[in-house]
């Protein structure tokens, strides 16, 4: 059964700017859509949605027919309702995966998901990046065939990058203009998991990058639904699996 | 210097249940007042805050004198401004230590740093739980003499307990009844750290119980404030640290 | 491609014990052999090696055929040679899976990728363990229906168990005599991945149990090698990636 | 009471080639020695000792005397002695911290307790080197001002360093000539703490750099023995802590 995946894009940038349009005349869901279908083949099956849908395109609907959301988000964050946010986190804790690309690590579903303000510092000097694999044992690096990969000119994200510490880290990025930074991160929450990876931009042609592609496919393979069956919800156990010693008694109008 | 404590409570039971009005006379701030001055002595200064108070007790001018917060809530969770929660955690990523109790498991503070559901098992049945120390090199469990200690009645919680791997895991807890439950974590957001430890009840005697004292005394000197001093918020460099080869153009009109 | 699995075993209860014999007629590394079959099918191929073959069975031709080596020991941990744990270290490090399973917590190889004593309590009184879920999310707890499976009798593995806090924590025991386990540990080291798995007897028919089984096929499906392809070998790097300002000599008669 | 500090020092480079004695006349251990004076004033005393004394100057008495060990070696590596390693070993497990410094990386100690090859790439061509702080909550970080400092001129230490995912990962280099590295990382194990600090070398006065020598003595400070302080090492007990219902018979004569 293929992987089915819905990419999430605000989807301004394209229609406000001419570089971008020029760069992604498909929008960014587009290129993405693209590069897991090369990717991946029969393997997946993608959606699109994008922020001026109804409920932002995330229905409940769309979403029982999700196994993986993708996340690009960047000029426009806020005007993401709280409500689906709150839809898309509980999705992600019942199972689905998330991958957070780029600037997304401003959303408010990655904030949401992490409990840290996810802030990091930036610079718009088309530097060169040099990505590192620090797991050379991770799935998500499968076919990187070098220590390292470089991308000529991106933008800088450099650390402090405000984040828990990833349950898996993968690559640390190296930048020509003095910073580092943890480009490739898992974290595992409830019942899902999120990738975070930080190369992207809507100007520099990014997304056309054959290792890029590569990684942004190994992860939407890694964070699909996987693992035990059981919902998992908080609830009261009554009846105890084994024997107590009835030797306390407990006031249970405390406990209604 | 002594460690600035906030203690918070919701303090409803103890106003509404007269069990828990005799158990704990001074309310649960009380007892951990009480318990903080006899483990720590001069090392802790102690303040309280409660529910019914404007901001409950959490103005900035408090905030600004506190270097750890304990939280106790069980009945009132959903009482708590949104607003103070998102204040206390701005707090925790500058660097205030939190120390959620037992309950405060479903706090909306303790579920907005982990970014999970935090739910879990529960049971009112009077049960033995035995607390197992996995991370004997750990200072919260400095002092702890065996590999476990007993509490011989308690309300049981049980796994799965719906939270990130914790960066730290220190105790897990055997129940009568049958259930496990990773009893004593720490996680690291921000410049902050947040201890979590089960132990605790508004009717069972747990706050009296000598190793929880000082497990809860450990924990609050192992939150508190401590390294580096740079503010980390997010920020644009323009300049970069390095020398940037010139030979791509950047539109920065994009990025205002 | 099938994944080429090597199933070692030291074979020494099965020759010298008749409950053992009469309990995996086959050895130990019969039932292994069948439960994999069993559960994987095509997608898996094996081989067996056990301590009284030359080298141990483990040679330089047969571990350039395995992706997954099994290892079960008990009686005979220190007959294993140091020039084979030296050789299946590498190996790991390179990038093969390793599964231990039960008794090889003691095993030399299995210290050797820990760096720590693997030393635990335990006891032999046939008691019912419940095993619970703490990682939901996780491919090795794949098809596990519910918070926990239980076996009815088995040998007791308690806390404190002396490994580094393992990368990935899947499982938790519960036993009826009143201790708790670490007993599904995910290691990374190098380009390979360890998995250590409690359940298991000589004498208790432990691996005919049906979620045992599940879990075994699970995690030799995980340890497969996957991955960067670079070999990440220690060496020299004397051209810099990067153009260095030479404002400063360097004495390479230091560092031949 | 004071941290006792055991320096250790293989001690040959100071003996064997001129620049190195210039710089560090009373050996690197003299430079720890007074460092750690100079940062902990009466909170430590100090003891050094050296590859050509009787046992390396690792006796037992010596470890029983001893809170840290601090590690320099380079050019010897192989000259010291397995039972030593063993020994030292032994202790951290025990609860002794570990301090292994820059080339301490490939020494055996190091080695043995981390179970990996601890490999890495390298370059001597005195270029820059800025270290990032990823965890400013840590107090291994205590009393960084920026989000960075730097050192002038290094020896390069380059990624893939073959290591288990630290426990706690504090700083990451970043190199002039396109490198990073995880260059402070703690790890734990047993009762045990063990700090790997890169900066450091023979010939670049690193030794010398008060952003250094902070690090330094945080880590010494941060790694003395603390926790529980059961002993536990592996045992069978044969008497459960809890009833066990009697309905199986264990084969005792399979496990004395």
């Amino acid at each position: 059964m293929p992987i089915r995946v819905t990419i999430w894009n605000e989807f301004v940038h394209e229609q406000t700017n001419e570089a971008v349009a020029k760069l992604y005349p498909g929008g960014i869901h587009g290129v993405v859509a693209d590069m897991l279908a090369e990717q991946l083949g029969d393997d997946v099956q993608t959606h699109t949605a994008t922020l001026d849908e109804p409920q932002h395109g995330l229905t409940e609907e769309v979403l029982d027919q999700t196994d993986v959301l993708t996340w690009w988000g960047h000029a426009a964050h806020d005007r993401v309702d709280d409500a689906i946010v709150d839809r898309v986190q509980r999705r992600v804790l019942q199972g689905m995966g998330l991958v957070c690309m780029h600037s997304a690590h401003a959303s408010k579903i990655f904030q949401r998901m992490l409990g840290t303000s996810c802030m990091l510092r930036w610079r718009e000097a088309a530097e060169r990046e040099r990505i590192w694999v620090v797991d050379p044992s991770h799935p998500i690096a499968e076919g990187i065939e070098n220590e390292f990969f470089e991308l000529p000119h991106t933008e800088m994200y450099g650390e402090f990058f405000d984040i828990p510490a990833p349950d898996e880290l993968i690559f640390i990025s190296w930048f020509e203009g003095g910073e580092v930074f943890r480009s490739g991160c898992v974290f595992r929450r409830g019942k899902g998991k999120v990738f975070y990876f930080r190369p992207g931009h809507e100007t520099f042609p990014i997304y056309y990058d054959a290792n890029v592609r590569r990684v942004l496919a190994n992860g939407v393979r890694y964070v699909q639904p996987a693992g035990a069956r059981f919902h998992g919800e908080g609830r009261n156990i009554p009846e105890p699996l084994e024997p107590i010693e009835a030797e306390h008694e407990v006031d249970q109008s405390l406990h209604e």
